[in-house]
């Protein structure tokens, strides 16, 4: 495992970046979206604009991301004010004006990007495509059908006959690590690699707690009824902006009851054979008993978390 | 302060109500949604249709929420399915016709409703009170502009024109009180009854962690920097759709410097002006020193939280 994704002392610091997609460098100058001659002053020569291939990261030959000038801009794009960089420099991404390729889920170039890129410049990937793509799924208002158009530097989108704002979205997604007398409660979708376990998950909904949401996604994938809830660690996760807070709890009945329609299996892993999977996966392979989820996933640091604390 | 709402052990428990809008004992019987025959089974004389006065709650004159039956409902209106009660009744809430009355803010309905109702009713209405303005407000494609139509019990918008899929959105928010030398750091807005401090908050955006998120919004807001960010508790907040997230951190220089578009003043309240100002909540008073957030908010359990841990 890469050690610039995770470090046990950062879990809960905010100063470093404890996981992919954390850690941008870009300063996000919020008080400057809101200000169109201050992000007109940005958009000089030495302004840069991050390249994508629809939504995809294209990467330097030094594995670095892509980064061009305004002339490569079509005329007349929109263009998101991601923030300046720490050379001063105003940090801009276009959005498309057809559809972009790539769907909701992570492609072979994003984890491509996850394993070459240094941690900041993965984080604002990250962050640019969460944007592009919500852009591009928003040109027209929800309210009214009308069309809308970019505003605030790109963190608004506000409708040309309604005047309704729409902003960004972010989805929280509550993903946990369950124990029952020393084991870790672990599940498998069907669309895993072979032999891969994972910590569950689902998205948090209207009118719930995200302790609410960890009980209700056990139960309803696993049949297991937990207790008091921990939050570990969170990472925004842009496929295509989910807000992961990975949580641990704790079940007194073992008993599972698999919602198939979700999962394909769901079992109970003891510490061994889950420290044997993840140091597995620094290799290149899969555990003795099951694969563990990449060093990227907020899951692997869960595992990690449930290990290092003993 | 009403003792239902909060309860110190109960911080981290996700098994019972730690606070306002938390705790509904409706099963959200999430299997059922994409089962359109076992909704309309449920769809019978014994079903509940939760009364709203347009996003409003309507009470009973016992001071419970207003359930009717399908019979009051328009015909051919969309109807969302919340879930089964605890006598095995379905209970649906309808999607208004007309754009509901009520902003994104609670009104002064809302806050009685926080201060009568039982809470597992608080929590209904408020679940209800999101979906319903979610619907309101979606009816249109954000990708194509053409007309969407409810889907999966009212989990899902779908266009009838591209097809897309639209999900209810829940926003999360970070909301954070920072200590310095014993001393905690609370921001007053212009829109704040006079008196009252409350702790700072915002958004978290794409491409940023809950810390990331903390530190960043501490920083635009007043100008301090914090570290090691501690996760206490979390809140669904129906106004419109908001997952609070609330957290506690550090700061090591205590020096403010205010954004003055979004705080008019912040400053730091030793712990013994933090105990008068809740002690005078349950007054209905203000604190000597400020006027602390009320019970219902997430602010409040961050401050309690403070002063309880020592
Ligand atoms: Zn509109
Ligand atoms: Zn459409």
């Amino acid at each position: 495992m890469s050690s610039r994704f995770w470090r046990p002392a950062d879990v809960l610091s905010a100063t470093r970046p404890p996981i992919a997609f954390a850690g941008s460098r870009i300063d996000r100058a919020d008080h400057i979206r809101a200000d169109p001659a201050a992000i007109a002053a940005l958009q000089t020569a030495g302004a840069r604009v991050l390249r994508l291939d629809g939504l995809d990261p294209v990467l330097t030959e030094q594995g670095g991301l892509d980064w061009g000038t305004l002339a490569d801009a079509d005329r007349g794009a929109e263009l998101i004010f991601l923030g300046i960089d720490e050379a001063q420099r105003g940090c801009f991404v276009e959005v498309p004006s057809d559809a972009p390729s790539g769907g909701p889920h992570a492609g072979p170039a994003s984890w491509n990007a996850m394993s070459v890129l240094e941690a900041g410049e993965l984080a604002a990937y990250g962050g640019a495509r969460a944007l592009v793509s919500w852009h591009a799924r928003h040109r027209f208002c929800s309210f009214c059908g009308q069309p809308t158009v970019l505003a605030k530097g790109g963190w608004q989108r506000t409708c040309s006959a309604c005047s309704s704002e729409h902003f960004p979205r972010v989805d929280p997604v509550t993903i946990m690590t369950v124990e029952h007398d020393g084991r870790l409660l672990l599940g498998r979708q069907p669309r895993f690699p072979a032999g891969r376990y994972s910590a569950l998950a689902g998205f948090v909904e209207p009118g719930e707690t995200i302790e609410e949401a960890v009980a209700r996604e056990t139960f309803e994938e696993a049949g297991v009824r937990v207790r008091d809830v921990e939050y570990v660690a969170s990472q925004p996760w842009p496929f295509p902006s989910s807000l992961m807070i990975g949580c641990h709890a704790y079940a007194d009945d073992p008993a599972i009851t698999i919602d198939t329609t979700e999962l394909e299996d769901a079992r109970w892993f003891t510490r061994g054979e889950v420290v044997d999977a993840l140091g597995a996966v620094g290799r290149g392979e899969s555990g003795r008993a099951f694969g563990a989820p990449p060093a990227y996933a907020v899951a692997h640091l869960l595992l990690r978390w449930w290990v290092e604390r003993g």
